[in-house]
């Protein structure tokens, strides 16, 4: 199955989404199951991110390549950090460049893990029972502030920097899967979604070790490769038996 | 007016807290006016965080004496971090200690501002209207996972690491009180809560350049001075004018 929110009049709705159409729904399916209270064309729909977490986990330095590429340590064990909620936008919405951004702008593509049930204190085969779904993120950065910072604040969290959707999928072999990354219809980046130190469910033992996890949690997972991106481009990230997450790039006050 | 959130049948219902009763109310004072639908006495309270933030916010270094205390720079601009709301927890519920825990286990007594509306792009004056009232939280560190990790994530997000109420006060000028933090009724620490470098409003200026701030988003305001906490203790942070938050510090395992 795949679930959405969907924007109908100004209004957040779950929705199915099928081969031509959206099933409205009359609730979260992280929270029972809802009814279907209706129809629309899926190329009607406007994409909101398919869920807005109670916890934003993300993960940093991941696959193998980027940490070797970055001259970066292996970790030794999973942790996390956080984004926030502010920062995420939909499928088909601008992502929008600061005017103040100077030097690299970058894209970041990434598998996103969907928590369904409370769990703390999870077993691997738990950690993978507490997970409902898996939707893709694009987790944009601005480097210069990355590098200035105290905190990834400006850099990973200003308004429109996490795109996530198109919609979140229950039924795919996540890790099974191939990221691609594309500017412009050209691949930029191209990896194998599994090819990480350490898997979603490594990091949902560590983490409900100390913490619960909640229904609509996310988990970015990190990725492999990044590019640059400039306002005019339109950036898509595609992991194979999920969808494709495809963002236009604006520039702040420049909406088009 | 005080405004606060009470368990009442394992639901959280709104309260507006008076001398000795608590005006249960129809919804959120943050998204409009609701309506008393009940009463209870304040003594029989059972408390939870007065909101669940869209966005956590947490300042960090922001007290001259606690900077060079600790040997840091004084930061030249307001940045901030996240916490998350996994490790949020009530009036009156324990602070529980993991068992792994070694080393420092402290509190750290904060000013919290709640965020009243929709905001960005925001003048001092804009930001001071922001605020729809205060509260206030307890950073629970465990300072060798914080020298460990590269993140705070279990340092500082660990379940319920994250004492915040007992409710948001609207008519208190909050930078003109005093912070207290007192152990089994022993004074620990006293500083002018409003000794800051950047205050409140510098730092809502700063996020909403470049971030939208929501209803019910928190600004955790830092704090002069720690103590260490150990099970077995209660701790209170009482700031003037705002009122006293109190939990009782448990070791896992170990619930009394």
């Amino acid at each position: 199955m795949r679930y959405a929110r969907i924007s109908v009049g100004g209004r957040a709705v779950w929705g199915r989404v099928g081969e031509r159409d959206v099933e409205l729904l009359s609730g979260s399916p992280l929270h029972g199951e809802p009814d279907v209270i209706g129809m629309l064309p899926v190329a009607g729909a406007v994409w909101l991110p398919p869920v807005v977490p109670p916890v934003f986990y993300a993960v940093g330095m991941n696959y193998p390549r980027h940490i070797a590429h970055a001259g970066a340590a292996t970790p030794d064990r999973p942790e996390v950090g956080y984004r926030a909620n502010n920062a995420l936008t939909g499928h088909r919405s601008p992502i929008v460049r600061p005017a103040e951004v100077v030097g690299r702008f970058e894209a970041e593509p990434e598998l996103v893990a969907v928590i369904g049930r409370t769990t703390r204190h999870a077993s691997y085969e738990e950690a993978r029972r507490s997970v409902f779904g898996w939707t893709i993120g694009n987790d944009v950065s601005a480097r210069t502030w990355q590098h200035q910072d105290r905190t990834f604040w400006r850099s990973k969290n200003s308004d429109t920097f996490k795109p996530m959707g198109p919609w979140i999928e229950t039924d795919v072999e996540a890790l099974a899967q191939t990221t691609t990354l594309r500017v412009n219809g050209e691949i930029r980046a191209s990896f194998p979604t599994g090819d990480m130190v350490f898997d979603p469910f490594d990091h949902i033992v560590a983490v409900t070790r100390h913490s619960t996890l909640h229904p609509g949690d996310v988990l970015w997972m990190g990725a492999e490769s990044t590019c640059q991106i400039e306002p005019g481009d339109t950036v898509d990230v595609e992991i194979s038996g999920i969808g494709v997450l495809s963002n236009p790039v604006h520039l702040e006050g420049n909406p088009s």
